[in-house]
């Protein structure tokens, strides 16, 4: 039912290969029948945790962000390894950032962060039922994050103030309280 | 007070210089002393249009996206040109893009979209009073975009079924819900 929208890749070549994202220029044709260069950003993939405790507090980490150049607060997040099933970095990146883990588990929904230019997809999930690990995680020597925790409504109030400015961190507030029962 | 948090930029070097984004890596020092690299997708940011006319439907268009390999449903939006303000950004790619213009616009905040690796702001914009615009204005032949009109309500119900994948939408139609008086 797309046809008349759809692109068609005719070669493709890597113009970049990084520690974390590749660039690879694709050549398509467009439904007019001209051709074009399309730009894409290759990043593995994310996922990212809300996770609330017993008193509706929402877990969050403050972290020098170097794009940005500042300390942004972020729910906790972090890459998919090759080949990792999304929940099970979600529950291992919640542990090295936090040290706590959840005994539930629920999918929010995945998403494009910046589909004109990057693949990069994040798949998030609210996590309850908080605890800390048994036995402490070794976290990523490279990351330094501070945990902070905040009653959810005075995160949904920051966020609506655009004092959270990330994204992942605005959507699954918003999706968990526009969802909730 | 972040100071136990920050890193400091050694040295830079750009890696890739692309049509969209430029790839640098930034030698940095931890706060642990140690020493790390930072790769950063430089972008020059962009901005997004919720435009909901007297009926509150809103304005969406449908686009293949190569990233994606898909069509996608998104709110107007589109890259600043260098220097470019980012209401007249939001002006001018509202008209291209859907031959719509406002005459009430009211920002709706700010976001990064992947601070972990990217530079890349979002600047969201409300624009309600919708009107054709007088003369039609040339479209980026590169693109081609249908537009699409929903009711507010199907749209958030869209956003709670996981159906809108991207982020930039699901921000601003659960910004605009979640901020309403």
């Amino acid at each position: 039912m797309d046809q008349h929208l759809k692109e068609e890749t005719l070669s493709t070549s890597v113009l970049y290969r990084g520690r974390i994202v590749n660039v690879r220029q694709d050549r398509v044709k467009l439904p007019s029948g001209k051709t074009a260069f399309r730009e894409v950003v290759e990043h593995p993939g994310a996922v990212a945790i809300l996770a609330l405790d017993e008193e509706e507090r929402v877990v969050l980490v403050r972290q020098y962000r170097q794009p940005a150049a500042a300390v942004l607060m972020e729910i906790p997040a972090g890459k998919l390894d090759p080949g990792e099933d999304p929940l099970h970095c979600a529950q291992r990146e919640l542990a090295e950032e936090t040290g706590l883990q959840g005994n539930s588990w629920r999918p929010l929904g995945w998403f494009y962060l910046s589909p004109g230019f990057s693949d990069e997809k994040i798949y998030l999930y609210l996590a309850q039922g908080l605890s800390k690990v048994p036995s402490p995680v070794p976290a990523d020597e490279e990351e330094t994050v501070e945990m902070v925790k905040l009653p959810l409504s005075e995160a949904l109030d920051m966020v609506v103030r655009n004092e959270l400015k990330d994204a992942k961190t605005v959507i699954a507030l918003q999706l968990y309280r526009l969802s909730a029962p």
